[in-house]
């Protein structure tokens, strides 16, 4: 990368309790690629660091009255009073390029423990409402964000008339309902099918073909002349 | 109802950290008329329990190597291990024969806790895989299953070509991931949306709406002659 190529930045938030998983290793396949092509990258792993993911009252300070969560959290961005685990990883949101949610698919969603950094970390008038609005008009219009994902079932079963339904119709609701809709340029699902399932031989192929899909990603940028 | 007429079981699921809130109510409605239309009822309230969603090892016991939390769930119900916590809500839901999701819409999805309380009751072995299949081969087939939903945007908002999308793309992965999957046969949504926006007298109507929603649920057998 020559001086004049600004480094991009690009935040992954990982949700797999194990360690040792296929995910766990795809998702360091991902980051070595991304360091490779340049991005400077952080790792959230919300199981290593114990993430809490319910959002409640207890969130924010006294709450009179009803407790109406995304006022409370428009409140709490407006006045500076987030809890600092919040507010830290909504900097780390805030500062990114761009944004991998990393994780198993479980029951064809993302796990409690990512959902719920959604919730938190997600706040109104941060990312979305307040000063800003929703899909191009949201906070984080202008930067990317990606699903990195691994299924027990087939590629077979999720395909458009599979026995379970198509992938892109399960992730419908966070492509469009959590990452379009606070601005981001979504790309493609990078997604290896049934890993558990595989030979030693072949999980090593799917790893190296999520490094394929993680090396391209910075498309012509990455191709161009590395120096004047 | 006369005594040929077996009393039907619902469960209702509510996930809404204020008890003062539409959402809270709405559930309440609905437990109101499936009571007065001869269910029993049970409502299990996630926020008020504490409900801990995060499926982790720390659920089983000692974990030899890889943990794989489907291998062990299906483990822990052919050995009679699963937490007694998760044992007991997981009779309920094979007790009932509907059973209700009780929830505001976060980021176009179930709230954290309700997701983890899927995540980690749904085990599999007891309704899904094992001795039983998905879909019509899951274990909960010959029941039925629903969302009760409260939104913060307008009906409008959420039509087919509104500028959300339409809320039947966005429920798809509850419907068919969640509740088709493990067998339920899935009865149309209950939405109220935008409770927050309206007036009192509006959010009574609303109430209103549920509650015939409701009381027309069991259909043919609630307008049954009463007895012989």
């Amino acid at each position: 990368m020559d001086a004049t190529t600004p480094s991009k930045s690009a935040l992954i938030v990982h949700a797999h309790p194990e360690p040792g998983s296929f995910s766990t290793s795809q998702m360091r396949a991902a980051a070595e690629e991304l360091r490779r092509s340049g991005h400077s990258v952080r790792v959230v792993d919300l199981y290593a660091d114990g993430w809490a993911p319910v959002l409640d009252r207890h969130e924010f300070g006294p709450v009179e009255g009803h407790f109406k969560p995304q006022a409370e959290q428009r409140k709490a961005v407006r006045e500076g009073t987030l809890p600092v685990e919040v507010r830290a990883h909504l900097d780390a949101v805030l500062d990114a390029d761009l944004l991998v949610l990393s994780f198993p698919l479980w029951w064809f969603s993302v796990p409690a423990i990512l959902k719920g950094w959604v919730d938190r970390v997600f706040a109104m008038g941060a990312v979305f409402g307040g000063d800003h609005g929703v899909f191009d008009r949201g906070a984080l219009r202008g930067k990317r964000a990606m699903v990195l994902v691994t299924t027990g079932g087939t590629a077979e079963s999720f395909a458009r008339g599979g026995s379970f339904g198509a992938m892109d119709d399960f992730l419908y609701h966070i492509r469009r309902g959590m990452l379009e809709f606070v601005g981001y340029e979504v790309l493609p699902p990078v997604v290896t099918y049934g890993p558990a399932h595989m030979t030693d031989a072949d999980r090593l192929a799917a790893l190296d073909a999520v490094r394929e899909s993680f090396a391209t990603l910075g498309g012509a940028r990455a191709a161009a002349p590395a120096a004047v």
